[in-house]
């Protein structure tokens, strides 16, 4: 079956001149990857006729649907509409229907419809209205000699809605398309050549309807699995016998599956075993409480916080002694062992976590680098550590300290399943 | 002047397919945008040959400057090179330069050179090289009839390493530019379109040569007024003359210009006077502590923080009362001051701050819905309390939380300093 193509286009002089971020194109390049649409151009232009016009007519030559999104305010500045109109050789009326909408959001908002407002029902008729759940400007579906064009707003909350609820059906509807299932299987810890090194030999093996995507973050890749097929059933069963073949490989990088994140897994494990934690802080700064309470319902789990930023605050919350400081320095084995198993002891938590390191740009020395960071786990039977040595930057290393202490509880949290069973 | 134009080509299958977000191109729209070049269009293309000499030829016939990131991998997947030398009807040579380069990345790393490795060096021979200076794959230099193609890789510091130290330079040589100069004037705690009703008849009155955009983000609205004219000292007194007149009307909103960041310009603010600080948050998790802390050598003035989420620390370390828990619930006035004079007693700070609030999505009640939050700040002479009254998703609302809570030690500060003039 020939795959159906897309191509995206996002109008707007403040995207193209770096003032916001598209975000919208992302997230329509996915949505269209999950129904099996393959979208091989995205393109960008400004408020300005003759570009928008003239991406229209190179769209067209090149796939079966566009997707448009932006230029759709009430402002002389927004000119999609009327190049719409232009494009489709028709005439721009008020749509009843269009209307009704726009009334009943501003209703909603409890907010008066003025003259202006009202223009958003104003619609090219050569198009079907597309209720916009969420704000006032409509989007627009265009049929057009086997070339499906759809126009939507900008604001991301709008136009998700729009995509999800009717435009992602409607195109289901109309073009006949392959069934896509993806799996993402997610690890932590190994670094992609490693883990493409280990399990080479099962991705080659992967039968001719399924390839896989190595997609890195921050100490993190994911495995995308994408099975093509025309029944999901199978296809699910067929990526669940893969996944089972190549998790023995990779067990112990495995933490979660699809949408799962680390601390959304962990938060899991906490609440189904009934155990607390809470965390000491000093180079990771509050980002690892952050991380942990980023979760919905992690006030079940979690019970709080001390970031010891300054020494005094180790010493005189955290009781961590003088003498550990003194001889060893607060980017210790020692102190951070001392900080991990006070907090736990202090408020009362099954585990206590600690991070202590050097985030930068200053504070380095010739023993402890930037980048130089101990990161802790206690639960009253054991209390590990471990150093990392990361790069050269803040931010990095702040978010990498607390990652990989929320991955040190992981481990610790298996190892003790494992000497149980 | 005719401006000049640029057109950014994004190359590769995991933007298209919405597996990673497109960062790069904005960036590089900003960097154009500060030079005075005029981004008109962005195109992100696959992997695939044709689709990518196409788009360098339809390139060619709009812009004078086609800037291109990704593909450069040493892998078969990496197309941008082979199709360069493609489409300037040019051989690929091993470049001597090149080649010391990669030598010395991959001995900067102790890493052991591969003949995969050495193949980065091998260039179409109609390019000049332009030196990575942070990563192994160089980026080209194309002059050709009028418009100028540079290639870079796809990895976001690299590229950004290269742009700053020797594009953007040779791009200035190369091209007759207007001067451009942009401020930035970033305000909080006021929408959009009030800020507009206010400055309005300012903005009218700007001088021909320049234009202001408005660029809101998270409760903070930036004012970008953007200058076109020959001689940069002009400009920078022109635009200042135009601040100068925008200020009184909106100084209360004002928290700094630029690259100022509302935890950048409060961390300078108490470095100068010579305060401390230390948090006590429920509702923001450590987003708070993490906020303050992600400013290098905030260690000066920020001493610490109590996470108590859990209502067992907010009395057992905040030595907050458990008649005003019981009483007004920990989402409170009450309770939200006893935890900001409470942290900075304990922490021994000039200031303390607090959060408590309902972060979502369960927890919510008739009387206290999620998004109600309050937030405080103390000082030991005067403490304050406000109520917010957020939306319904968490991220946001923890976010919120924090920032709205570094505003209010803001204000306080001014207040200080007004009555002591």
């Amino acid at each position: 079956m020939n795959r159906i193509t897309a191509e995206i286009i996002t109008i707007g002089d403040e995207i193209l001149y770096g003032q916001i971020l598209d975000t919208n194109a992302k997230w329509m390049s996915e949505a269209l990857d999950e129904i099996g649409v393959r979208t091989i151009r995205r393109t960008t232009i400004g408020d300005n006729e003759v570009d928008i016009l003239k991406a229209f007519e190179e769209a067209e030559a090149r796939v079966d649907i566009v997707l448009i999104t932006g230029g759709l305010g009430p402002t002389k500045d927004d000119l999609t509409k009327p190049c719409l109109a232009k494009y489709f050789k028709c005439d721009m009326e008020l749509d009843a229907s269009a209307l009704d909408d726009v009334i009943r959001i501003f209703e909603s908002k409890g907010r008066e419809l003025t003259d202006i407002n009202r223009l958003q029902a104003v619609l090219p008729t050569a198009c079907q209205k597309v209720t916009n759940a969420v704000g006032s400007a409509p989007g627009m579906w265009f049929h057009h000699e086997g070339t499906v064009f759809v126009s939507m707003p900008g604001v991301p909350y709008e136009m998700k809605m729009m995509m999800t609820n009717h435009i992602i059906p409607k195109l289901q509807d109309t073009f006949k398309m392959p069934v896509i299932y993806h799996k993402i299987i997610k690890t932590i810890g190994i670094g992609e050549s490693w883990l493409a090194d280990i399990i080479d030999g099962w991705a080659e093996g992967l039968p001719e309807n399924m390839s896989l995507a190595y997609l890195p973050s921050l100490s993190q890749v994911k495995l995308r699995i994408t099975a093509v097929g025309e029944v999901k059933e199978e296809l699910i069963k067929e990526v669940a016998d893969q996944v089972e073949l190549v998790k023995p490989l990779i067990s112990q990088y495995i933490f979660g599956y699809d949408q799962d994140t680390i601390e959304s897994v962990i938060g899991s494990r906490l609440k189904e075993e009934g155990l607390t934690v809470s965390t000491a802080e000093s180079c990771s700064g509050g980002y690892l409480a952050h991380m942990i309470t980023s979760v919905p319902g992690s006030s079940a789990y979690f019970i709080g916080s001390v970031v010891s930023y300054h020494n005094d605050i180790k010493i005189g919350q955290l009781g961590v002694k003088m003498s550990t400081l003194t001889e060893h320095g607060a980017v210790s084995e020692q102190t951070v062992k001392e900080m991990a198993s006070s907090i736990r002891q202090k408020f009362n938590t099954n585990i206590g976590l600690a991070t202590s390191g050097v985030a930068g740009p200053g504070g380095g020395s010739k023993e402890k680098p930037v980048g130089t960071v101990w990161i802790a786990y206690s639960d009253g039977e054991n209390c590990v550590a471990r150093k990392l040595q990361l790069g050269t930057e803040r931010t990095l290393n702040i978010q990498l300290s607390a990652i990989h202490c929320l991955n040190l509880m992981r481990q610790q949290l298996n190892a003790k399943t494992e000497i149980a069973i």
